[in-house]
């Protein structure tokens, strides 16, 4: 076998573990150390953001010795961290529920809330529908080819109130489609949906969409207000570039709240998320944030247009930090992921496992601007040569 | 009002807002700035073991520029995570579900294996019965005063079998009573309830337990294999003095495992906790935590013969790096918490807020030799002076 079907053949033993979601790439590279990769553009996050949640932690925390005091004691508890939050949100705390990553509140709201019909658009978030109630009957709505797999709403409405759906979900921008619906489409859909029991309204992306020519951060949050039976579900892994962190929070009714935390979820942020929330909560941070937030959007709609003028494939339209790009007929996505590691070290997300999706998809995320252009001249060059 | 009187106020009101769980620390702290804490003696954690993480987290993470890797990428998931823990446990991983602290375990195991009667010894730690699912039906076996708040093995069978209960809890060595009971006594119980679905056996305090005078280990996790009906449950933040960094175990049957990874619980871990996982999977680091682990006990052991050479004071007998003190009927022990704090900047536990316990109780930590001396000076200065 020549080194790069070793590595496919592995990938493969790897992905028929992992389930639905992607191998994480801690696991790809510690288990096939042949790979290496140098551009992550499977992984969906600001990474300037990292740098400047690091420069943050270094000079607060590492370089003034408060280190230990973070790993060794008991963290805040869920409603003491969720002050930090009320801070950035304008949000009652009482309204707020923090959670180790987004997956664990998809869990724990699909648990405790979830009546017993739940519909969502698929292709989606796997976990939306993994970890569903046994029993719960899940009503999956595929978006069509035909339409850009773009979310029609009152389709949906339609669909919902045929199916006696109680628990709707929407991931807005979607993930892994890029889609992103406005706010006053996503208001006219509360407006026709007020008799659910629970519309759950994933804004994970939120800070990579924009409606006007400043990228003017558009508040989803104050709808919850107006809407009680609207659950509003945010990770931080995305925007902020922290996904090891496991930070994440929920906006949702206070009755809500209590009944989550009547359930458990006491301690669950680490010491190093409850600092990511505190700094959150620091003005200086916020407008720090602003301008690189500002800067990844503009790199990110860039980078979309240079993949569009490909013309060998289709790019599914976009406003968030990513685009769903399907190759041509006569070339296999897992194949084209293995080409795309194995010879210009770039890792990118291959949907072949994304139930809902038919052909040859592959995600590829935005990275720095020089990472950009070499994921758009690779996939020139893969494109031309296959 | 005096400072005391000031601080005494913030703390009351805190604790109302906290549940029957001590506040953190580091809210205390943070809300109560008047309070100059010097000794965290409500902390039940190995110093020593804290300093271990530090250095090793410093040496192979921090100095290498590995932390932003650390805090950037998904962490492994939780089946990835459980191969670190097989291979210092020397069980399979497929028993082996990993969780964010032992809360999350704890809440895990209730809401999906309880059946409907639940038996647990009070006092206890809350979240056994906190967590319960509401259509559990909680049977508290009260310890009694009489006996030390020993658990009697026997008696606590009968209770189960009276009750019909499906579901018994037992903490070994017991929080909050410090008493620990020998693994031939466990091994006779669990031989006398097989018929149970579940037994909750938690041995987050087992690493301070000993029974022969080398201290050695006390290995309970192979018993899962003679008793499928045994689940293990272990915090590390006790034994390791990580708290902030949210980690623990359990070990079970693996049908219950698939059952618990069915339902999510798929990047539960932070990547700091990853990290720890696989440093304990590291010999060098076993070796010397070993150390570290009869050093620390020694230590425990002669700050446990201190504090009962106090007369003024009931001390319960203890395996464990803590003790729970009796004060005399006349100071009040929230009382003498504040004293302790606002005088001797020492933080113990009032347990007055513990179900089950009638009576002046203080729940002291052993930390370190130098620390502990301190504290037995207190504890004698305030019962001489009250």
């Amino acid at each position: 076998m020549t080194k790069e079907e070793i590595i496919a053949a592995k990938i493969r033993e790897l992905k028929s573990f992992s389930g639905s979601h992607s191998p994480s790439i801690e696991t790809v590279l510690q288990l096939i150390p042949e790979i290496e990769m140098k551009i992550d553009a499977c992984f969906l996050s600001n990474p300037y953001a990292t740098e400047l949640f690091l420069n943050n932690l270094q000079e607060q925390i590492i370089s003034k010795g408060h280190l230990r005091k973070m790993l060794e004691y008991y963290p805040p508890q869920n409603r003491d961290i969720g002050k930090f939050i009320q801070t950035f949100t304008n949000i009652s705390a009482e309204n707020i529920f923090v959670g180790n990553g987004a997956i664990e509140i998809i869990q724990a709201i699909l648990h405790q809330f979830a009546e017993r019909n739940v519909a969502v658009p698929i292709p989606t978030f796997s976990s939306y529908y993994e970890f569903l109630r046994q029993d719960c009957v899940l009503h999956t709505y595929l978006l069509s080819k035909d339409n850009d797999m773009a979310l029609d709403l009152y389709k949906y409405t339609q669909f919902i109130s045929d199916r006696k759906v109680d628990t709707a979900i929407i991931i807005n921008p979607s993930n892994p489609t890029a889609e992103y619906i406005t706010q006053q489409n996503i208001i006219d859909f509360l407006d026709n949906n007020k008799h659910l029991k629970n519309i759950i309204l994933d804004i994970s992306f939120v800070h990579f969409a924009y409606e006007n020519e400043q990228y003017d951060y558009i508040n989803y949050e104050q709808l919850i207000y107006q809407y009680p039976n609207l659950i509003l579900v945010k990770s931080m892994s995305k925007d902020f570039g922290i996904a090891g962190v496991r930070a994440g929070y929920a906006i949702m009714s206070a009755d809500r709240v209590t009944t989550l935390l009547d359930n458990g979820y006491l301690w669950n942020s680490s010491g190093m998320a409850a600092y990511f929330f505190k700094l959150l909560s620091q003005k200086s941070f916020q407008v720090d944030y602003e301008v690189i937030r500002k800067k990844y959007i503009a790199e990110a709609r860039m980078f979309y247009e240079s993949l569009k003028a490909n013309k060998s494939v289709q790019v599914l339209p976009s406003k968030s930090n990513f685009a769903l790009v399907e190759l041509p007929s006569h070339i296999n996505s897992f194949d084209f992921t293995i080409e795309m590691l194995t010879k210009y070290h770039i890792y990118v997300r291959d949907c072949s496992d994304k139930i809902g999706l038919k052909g040859n998809y592959v995600r590829i995320a935005s990275r720095s601007e020089a990472e950009n252009e070499k994921i758009v001249s690779a996939l020139s060059l893969i494109t031309n040569s296959f």
